[in-house]
């Protein structure tokens, strides 16, 4: 299994805290020491880090960890290679433009099957499951529009094409078009926003605490998704299972 | 104009010395100070840079410059922004998968009148004149073909499309697909290639030399290939204008 790392806020926003967990587990506190990637927007502009070797002790991940990087969208991922060699065309998150967007897509889980689907407009690069059904989700959109369509009909669309996957394993997915954060659970997936009166959290996997208070303004509203809470004294939700969930601007959304 | 570098090595080879010399044209001896961008394949996968900023003085260029990636295939690019505000989308070098590979593209010059061109598969993220040549080149060869054709036919066909680009404006070009380093020069491209005996070479944009013998082994071939000399020492060609180069595994290949 893989760890998912999502964030969706109403300003640009370091999410270095939350990485600095998710990250301790890529070798040291978890057992997924088979890459990570992340992918921070920066308006329709997108930058990923990959690294194939461990997230612990990863000298890409010591320079994230300790710069900030602000962005209102975020996704990262750590591996535990189920398949797929260890290789980074094998790393999440995967990008592709569509529409002229930058798509970035993590997944969690095992797919069993699902390079029987057809590919249409995007091939994969690597041999994972993951990127195959990233690529064949993609292709189903643009052959159904070849524009973006209204957000009605994209959730309903992305929700139907994850339920389709879902048949194939367990599929916890993040995905993001640069303005949403599309959120899909099989199995975990929890989630928090932050939001005024800040407080202060503590890190599940180090010994690391944040006032929030002094990192924020009070209109700040900062959204953060794990497949498992990075925190022990926040409340986590559980997202609805096999349903598509929206965050836009720190925001939920009603999704289809 | 903007400065652009690539290299073709038969080894993984570490750029961080040419690297060190271009990025500091980025603001500091140089005028792009308007970001940079590298792009360093690994295999099949790629990690790419991308800062807005200023290369001189920028936290990741300084990261990179201290830390070896090693890569058979880079492609680096500093601007000064002619086309399209200063801005992450806008900064090259630009990615796009096609045919199940990952395609990198750089260019120098100013194209006026390419956006009057139809596009085809791929469609700008950004605003600038080269994503756009760049998706208009990379429609058509996929117009073309579903999958990759030999390479005297692909070679032949992108020295074609390059040369209808040019009609718009210089087009100095760096591509790749993750095997080979496709060079286009309208105006500026010099290279050389290393290889036993090595020697030492210095710097122009730096007070730094190094000595090749102590970093490679007797069998490596590294070419480099960059808008200017990088080096003051060593002996560059200057490449056949409007003509499309080739290199692969650091050789020059017969091109179209």
């Amino acid at each position: 299994m893989c760890e998912l790392l999502g964030m969706s806020a109403s300003v640009p926003t370091d999410i270095c805290f939350s990485f600095a967990g998710l990250s301790q587990r890529g070798g040291q506190t978890g057992p997924h020491k088979d890459g990570w990637g992340i992918a921070f927007y920066d308006g329709k502009g997108c930058r990923t880090f990959h690294d194939p070797a461990a997230s612990a002790g990863s000298p890409i991940a010591d320079f994230l960890r300790s710069h900030s990087i602000k962005s209102e969208i975020v996704i990262s991922h750590i591996r535990k290679a189920n398949r797929g060699r260890v290789a980074l065309e094998n790393t999440h998150p995967f990008l592709r433009e569509m529409w002229g967007q930058n798509w970035v897509f993590a997944h969690n889980g095992q797919l069993r099957g699902i390079k029987k689907l057809p590919l249409g407009a995007y091939l994969p690069i690597g041999g994972t499951d993951s990127e195959y059904a990233f690529c064949w989700l993609l292709g189903k959109l643009r052959e159904r529009w070849a524009r973006p369509p209204s957000d009605r009909m994209l959730h309903a669309m992305i929700e139907k094409l994850a339920l389709q996957i879902s048949t194939h394993g367990v599929f916890n997915m993040l995905m993001s078009n640069s303005q949403s954060l599309y959120c899909f659970r099989a199995t975990n997936l929890v989630w928090l926003t932050r939001r005024t009166p800040f407080g202060a959290a503590t890190l599940v996997d180090e010994d690391l605490t944040v006032d929030f208070t002094k990192q924020t303004s009070p209109t700040d509203i900062v959204t953060i998704i794990a497949t498992r809470p990075l925190t022990s004294d926040e409340s986590w939700s559980t997202t609805p299972k096999s349903t598509l969930v929206v965050f836009r601007d720190g925001e939920l959304r009603t999704a289809a």
